[in-house]
């Protein structure tokens, strides 16, 4: 359960003299960042200090039920997938306990497919949105009530709303669900370490104070001055200089399937903190080994526009040994093949020049989640201050946002036939 | 089953004007690749032509098992897993059959967390590799066949091979499996409409005639002289200008959650063809409506550096009717929601001069499928000529493959701590 940070910097990547070069830069991002949290304005890394005791009685609470449906779009629904697949791994539904179903999207076919395969009398429904106004999930809670309404006897005991007002706020008030409340200086993305990643992953079998844990070791970490000594301030340090030197795409690379999920959080994480007032660096995933098969091609011997940060897991929880058959290759688990592909992929991006950085964890475990989780939460945070931009607001899709209400209202929809 | 096209061009993108001053380039660029159709040299485009009488054959044969577990990397998988979700949907283990698993890395929990899922005795195994030498593919399948030798009687009767030689070709003579040939001509990321997809999918209910005839309706269109009449050279020229204009991402976003693996499939395509010699752009997929909340505010208000292309589905196979309480809002479809989205975020970025593209599919079926993909291996043969590179081998990728090799034979797997 240690995690290792390591980096490859040389002449077109960062060098150590870029660091120091950067002098004071660097501890005014740190100290901008943390006055922030002394005043106020921000208040994630305040999460980790709740009691957890309550988790216990949800998770009491949910022996009453066969399913999990978490509705939420965005840093409402992210974090507790990357969680719950980083722990419970792949193919949950085809043997896991609770089923768990996540309504991320608009998409008719998604949710009629959800509603054919639970059963939502034995439902507990998870509705989360900070605002309390998001379109997509008033629309699946609104479908989910219509049906439950109409079948099923005080239906509000399987609703838990998460959420700090709007009309989710109104509608719970007033059909009597659990309510748990989201700190107006959390925004959504930065949410994870609260009631709107706890309560579910609680009933997910989830080790919430190990993943709490992991988080608060990092959170010590992070408030080092030390750069070198600061892992999220080396890495968004790292970042900055890399995205000055051109580098506008940051790949993320864990070898670990069970980390995809993580990595469509991070996505939205460095996306919608940094993309703003014409800056922002654009965040890619890969999988190893799987995408360099896909990917590694245009890594290598693309544009030098990339900066790749591996994540590797030493140790897998399974293993089984292979053969292969041909001359002294035989007999290597799988966890050594994939394993010296991650070195073999790095070895060959730093012979072409590709800068690159690697996160090792010993095991992939609620304390080293929570650990990843937190340190990209305090790299973006710090990032935010580099760049020079809000990190925690994103101006651009509320606008999206009132055009699509808008569209609605007038029923244009856009399926007009375009000639041609 | 109609296609539509259209395009948003502007100051900031690519203007009718841009298109026609290209001159002979765009009809250089069509005829080269048809000379290297005519010559032999590419064959992707006649597989077209072949008779499909032979998957009949094979879905009788697939009538024994209740599994079918498909083994390769990159090309020898995308597509068929890409056609499979295109059709079949989203949650399919949960609810059709056969059940079907991809073995498409050399994660050892995932390797064991499917054989743990399926009786290996009832399934139905291909093996898929064009050198017929992938490493993670013959490590995934020296697992299996090492269990089948110890509890299967005539196990060879579960295995379709499809492989151009190397050592795969000698397993499946040496062990009389069956045994079906890629062409030498056919590169694996084009090779989705030769036995390596249709093999498969002819074994998951997919109508293979239809998913052909979508491919020739396209090809048609694609021989046109006509840039304007080409899909595929249309496209290909608007990403050629805009990465001229430094729009080094292309970002590819279905509203259509079946058309995820679409994206990822295309992402292989265009990587691994466009990137070589410092050339390439990055493609991205994201999925509508759900990463408007994760991506969108970086697309609309980041940096000018990407091209956008939706891909829009105008009737769902399922549809359900919401009701979200405020105002006149009351009673929409949740098609109609994620298409007012559609069109709402395609307006917001053309307001922020990010360039975008649209293609509009009348319903997602074999036939539109088909279509697509052929759209895009066309758009990515013909982008070949005109970025002036060779789009169909990935030679940076070889030399990592040969480190690798290495690296096993030495035992060295990297796990080594590195002091901070």
């Amino acid at each position: 359960m240690i995690m290792q940070w390591t980096d490859v910097l040389g002449a077109e990547g960062v060098s150590t003299k870029d660091i120091e070069n950067m002098g004071n830069e660097i501890e005014n991002a740190r100290m901008g960042f943390m006055e922030k949290i002394k005043n106020g304005e921000i208040g994630f890394t305040n999460l980790l200090n709740v009691d957890l005791g309550n988790y216990d009685e949800i998770k009491k609470y949910m022996e009453e039920f066969d399913y999990i449906l978490i509705i939420g779009m965005g840093g409402s629904i992210l974090g507790t997938e990357a969680i719950h697949e980083g722990i419970n791994g792949l193919y949950y539904n085809e043997h896991g306990f609770p089923k768990v179903y996540f309504l991320d999207n608009s998409d008719p076919e998604k949710t009629c497919r959800v509603l054919n395969l639970i059963d939502l009398e034995k439902t507990l429904i998870f509705v989360v949105s900070k605002s309390g106004n998001t379109l997509e999930t008033l629309a699946n809670f609104s479908i989910i009530k219509n049906i439950l309404e109409k079948k099923v006897k005080n239906y509000e005991k399987n609703i838990i709303a998460i959420t700090n007002g709007g009309y989710l706020k109104k509608l719970a008030e007033k059909g009597g669900y659990i309510l748990f409340n989201i700190p107006e200086n959390v925004s959504g993305r930065y949410s994870v370490f609260s009631d709107v990643g706890l309560a579910p992953l609680s009933c997910l079998g989830i080790n919430i104070k190990e993943l709490i844990s992991g988080a608060k070791i990092m959170d010590k970490l992070c408030k080092k001055e030390d750069v070198f000594e600061n892992p999220a301030l080396m890495s968004a340090t790292i970042h900055y200089l890399m995205y000055k030197k051109r580098k506008n795409i940051s790949v993320i690379m864990p070898y670990a399937e069970r980390l995809y999920k993580f990595g469509m959080w991070y996505r939205q994480l460095w996306a919608e903190s940094l993309g703003k007032d014409g800056i922002g660096q654009t965040p890619l995933v890969s999988l190893g080994a799987k995408d360099q098969h896909s990917l590694l091609q245009l890594y290598m011997d693309g544009p030098k526009d990339k900066i790749v940060t591996f994540i590797r897991v030493n140790t897998f929880s399974e293993d089984i040994k292979t053969e292969y058959g041909e001359g002294n290759l035989n007999m290597h688990n799988l966890s050594e093949i994939i394993n010296s592909e991650q070195l073999a992929t790095e070895m060959s991006l730093t012979n072409h020049k590709v800068p690159n950085v690697k996160i090792i964890l010993e095991e992939l475990n609620e304390t080293t989640l929570g650990m990843l989780l937190y340190m990209y939460e305090m790299q973006t945070a710090f990032s935010g201050e580099l760049f020079g931009v809000n990190s925690f607001d994103q101006p651009a899709v509320e606008e999206e946002k009132k055009l699509t209400w808008r569209l609605l209202e007038e029923g244009n929809y856009g399926n007009k036939r375009i000639s041609k």
